[in-house]
């Protein structure tokens, strides 16, 4: 049984996530659905880029990804079937595959067989992007489907740097719990080391292993769960307190 | 595999859901649970019906729909299993189920043979209704359930209608984007007719074929996804700038 | 089909939810994931604790739960699997097993060798709590994990109790519409008899079997769908128009 994970932002007090599962068992039956979320901020491509990335690896080779956050539904932008970690991503060509396009290879959906009728232009999670999704999930081979392609739109965003002994980042996502999980790799700030690190007003020069270990009120860098920096308060939201944002800078010291 | 999928206002924050799924899962082993939504907003009898009419079609033939938004859960109001579209819907006798009626038939659940022993009358979700939608996926004829009714509740939703030149119908939806779904139908705007819509105190007079073709800062009206108008801004809701609510009439004039 | 539910606080936004599903779909890949609640408050091992044990006993014997609300990870709080009901549960040990640790047994996990490589010690979830869940659906003995315990950490939750002719308890958890849930047993309340019920500022006197008997604007308590009365409003949060918390002592006097 093919897993097929739903990656949106239609919120899920609607009935889009239902109209895209609905399609998904139609045209697949056999297909096992899995939610990755539905909650992402509305529009927010970057976001929607981070949390894919972050979750596919966890899931075995064979699952096919369909990912829709599409503020420009029913444009000329394309459809995009990534082939990588011997998994599919289907996507619209918005940088929503950012951070995956480098491990894969890429095609172009240039095939109108497959589109469902619809009765306008707003809603191709349904019915253009989930027949997609159903037929890779039912073994078709990713080049049927179009061209292979090297300009998929990738998002603007800096990979860390060194400047002489700065090391510079940035938020790269805000979690649930108000930890600012940085870009900058964990082995960036070698154990035992004294640092500072800023981030907006923001200065830290504690390290802890894990949350409790951070001493009450302190922020501190831990090493995340996706091998970058965190910086993070104890049972509070650093993000909260701080008013970093995403995309804030984030510079390390060594010292 | 028959497919029971769940639609409810218990939020995804309690027990309810997982009680719902656990006793479909002790009742009907092989079925695949999918989440249509939880999040409805408590009480909210008309938008449950709308989602469910929304995304119903979608799903295979076969599929059993359990939707329970039921404030009058424990009164006399009376369990329906409605068949229409080669599908199987279960809810409670308060209008849950209008936009389909006229799709099938409709039995009145009068046994109770089925009803799991239970502490209170507060949760008929898990301890009556459950039960209904787990024999239906195994395969029981609804007719075995009680009488044919034609005497379902209907919300009393008035239908879209012309006076003289003039079309009038009402925001059905407001979906999560905050945009205004009516129940006009598209094809009621031809393609290059000018016009003047208004609802409440908003006044559209552009169309657009999807959300980017708007104008920034313009509302316009969008052939949607169900097959009627939608009033929408572009990246932004038109819900929060106009004020508009479910109900509020919508009045369509060509020229 | 082994069935793995998920309990966690992970919030529905972020990857967190998708990489431990993911996780378990790669080490069980037949195993059938179902999401009870992402959505507890962050850190609130108590009412994880109670949505866990009200959800349980409503799925088949067989199952595992994995619950992880887990403020403490990374730390040397112990990972813990309770066989209760015919049912595995894999928690940390911070009390989040505390209404069922009676009901069964327990086993603290003493072995490493299913730990995944991982690159800090912030998402247990994944790294630690995923493998345990998906071994135990694949079948694997609890007692091979490590010793059996009795020292499981509890939650310092008091029991009702009768103060000559008063009974005392607590507010044990708000529900999503509003429902201040207690732990007096519905069978402390016989039908027909006069009783006074306060909580906090609260004065109830009337009781309902369900909430739309409820007289309007008044409260009431009503025998509640895990066997404890819950105080209500019809059509209304009587959590926020009391101000009544979790906990918020609760003292019944019949008379």
């Amino acid at each position: 049984m093919r897993t097929i994970t739903l990656l949106t932002d239609f919120g899920t007090g609607d009935y889009y996530v239902g109209a895209v599962k609905g399609t998904l068992l139609r045209l697949a039956p056999e297909a096992r659905i899995v939610d990755l979320s539905h909650d992402l901020p509305p529009g927010d491509v970057e976001t929607a880029a981070f949390v894919l990335a972050a979750a596919a690896p966890a899931f075995p080779a064979g699952t096919v990804h369909l990912a829709v956050v599409d503020p420009g539904v029913g444009s000329a932008r394309r459809r995009l079937v990534l082939s990588a970690h011997g998994q599919r991503f289907v996507a619209p060509d918005n940088g929503l595959l950012t951070h995956l396009l480098a491990a894969g290879t890429v095609h172009a959906v240039a095939r109108d067989d497959l589109d469902l009728p619809a009765p306008g232009e707003t809603f191709h999670g349904r019915d253009r992007f989930a027949p997609v999704a159903a037929a890779l999930a039912g073994g078709l081979d990713p080049a049927t489907f179009g061209p292979e392609i090297t300009d998929a739109l990738r998002l603007p965003i800096p990979a860390p740097r060194c400047e002489g002994e700065v090391a510079i980042g940035r938020v790269a996502h805000i979690d649930r719990f108000g930890n600012l999980v940085t870009d900058l790799p964990s082995g960036w700030l070698p154990a035992g080391r004294a640092f500072t690190l800023t981030c907006g007003d923001l200065v830290v020069v504690r390290r802890a292993r894990w949350y409790e270990e951070i001493p009450a009120g302190e922020p501190a860098a831990v090493p995340g769960s996706l091998g970058t920096l965190e910086l993070s308060l104890r049972d509070d939201s650093l993000a909260a307190r701080s008013g970093a944002l995403r995309g804030t800078e984030v510079r390390l010291r060594l010292g």
